[in-house]
């Protein structure tokens, strides 16, 4: 069971277009775009005010364009938010789904993303085939991650014990959500080591890639 | 109605005794700390899994050192958790609360901070004239703001009409989980215009500074 945006999907390959639409402000503002998408996910949950995480995500964008005194014109607002669709996959993504495939592994994913939005950047990806009728968003439950109603609705809708589910993310605080609520997980720090947050629940394994997944499966 | 952290107390105010402690790293040490410590008590709310704002603010400097790299022995975390019970207040605070005060408001605190903590915080920058009696935690619900269930508790406890309570804070967040609780709202933005959250419930005032509060009361 994968999180999408961050462990699949590189939510910095937006950061060109940044650039290219507000040369010398294109790492500011990815960055700040992506750090308020997580803030308003959270808050919004908090405050009982779900939105979907497509507007969650316009909203993070209009905040960080205008807190970085960026004019920015509604077509280019189009075209960022129409990069969210076509996120650039780690290098590590496509081959280790395939291992995981190979051996016999159920591939899913877990996101906070609009089903409509998580197919399309699937599907631009290029990652349908592993993800056929298993790609499940937070939005039938209204409530973002790492809220535990979220991964408790995923294993009884499959039926599936939460111990069972191998569930793998590169944010930090997801995992940690996804242990609290009795998930087996993964912590992927592709980048080496990143200090682990302060918040109990810490994941099962620790690994560098989704191409390190494979070994942890017996085949008996 | 006051938030305590940020908009009575100035929690930059340990600062100084971070870069006393961490020459060159005071400034990034306090910010990461303040941000870390919002952000737990965010995702603790979120996962249901409530500890202590003591707590919670000691995991954020945990965090905050080791990811700065810097060793930080129990002495000096004793020291610096110390000092958040030794805030600095902002300097219009005791004049806007006496101006209050002498047209015959009620002044309260509702705050994350636990009982304990904020008596000796509100006791050392001698405020505890201005809130006999009136100084309200989350603790009670074991959720950080902005739940809504910390705001209407408050309330319903109370016995006022949420519209009745004018609730102020510097912290957009709490302002606007305020509002979207039902309070009419205050935005304290000290440092001049600051960019207004894309989430909602916007504030029904913005201030500049406590002392501009009096004009708001008519005295019929």
């Amino acid at each position: 069971m994968f999180d999408a945006y961050g462990t699949l999907f590189d939510v910095f390959s937006v950061t060109s277009l940044c650039e290219d639409l507000f040369p010398g402000h294109g790492k500011p503002l990815a960055n700040l775009w992506r750090k308020k998408q997580l803030e308003y996910s959270w808050l919004r949950s908090l405050m009982s005010r779900y939105r979907g995480f497509w507007g969650v995500t316009e909203d993070a964008l209009v905040y960080s364009a205008k807190s970085l005194n960026l004019e920015i014109t509604a077509s280019e607002r189009a075209q960022l938010m129409d990069s969210y669709l076509h996120l650039a996959t780690f290098p590590d993504v496509k081959p280790g789904l395939e291992e995981l495939e190979k051996v016999g592994m159920h591939l899913a994913i877990l996101s906070n993303g609009e089903p409509e939005m998580l197919r399309a950047a699937v599907e631009n990806a290029d990652l349908s085939n592993f993800f056929t009728d298993a790609i499940f968003s937070v939005d039938s439950v209204k409530e973002f991650k790492p809220s535990p109603r979220v991964y408790d609705q995923l294993s009884s809708g499959l039926k599936i014990n939460k111990r069972e589910i191998g569930f793998v993310s590169a944010n930090n605080w997801d995992v940690i959500g996804a242990s609290s609520a009795g998930f087996t997980t993964f912590w992927i720090q592709r980048s080496g080591f990143e200090t682990p947050e302060e918040l109990g629940y810490p994941p099962t394994h620790v690994v560098n890639a989704i191409t390190d997944l494979r070994r942890f499966i017996s085949l008996e």
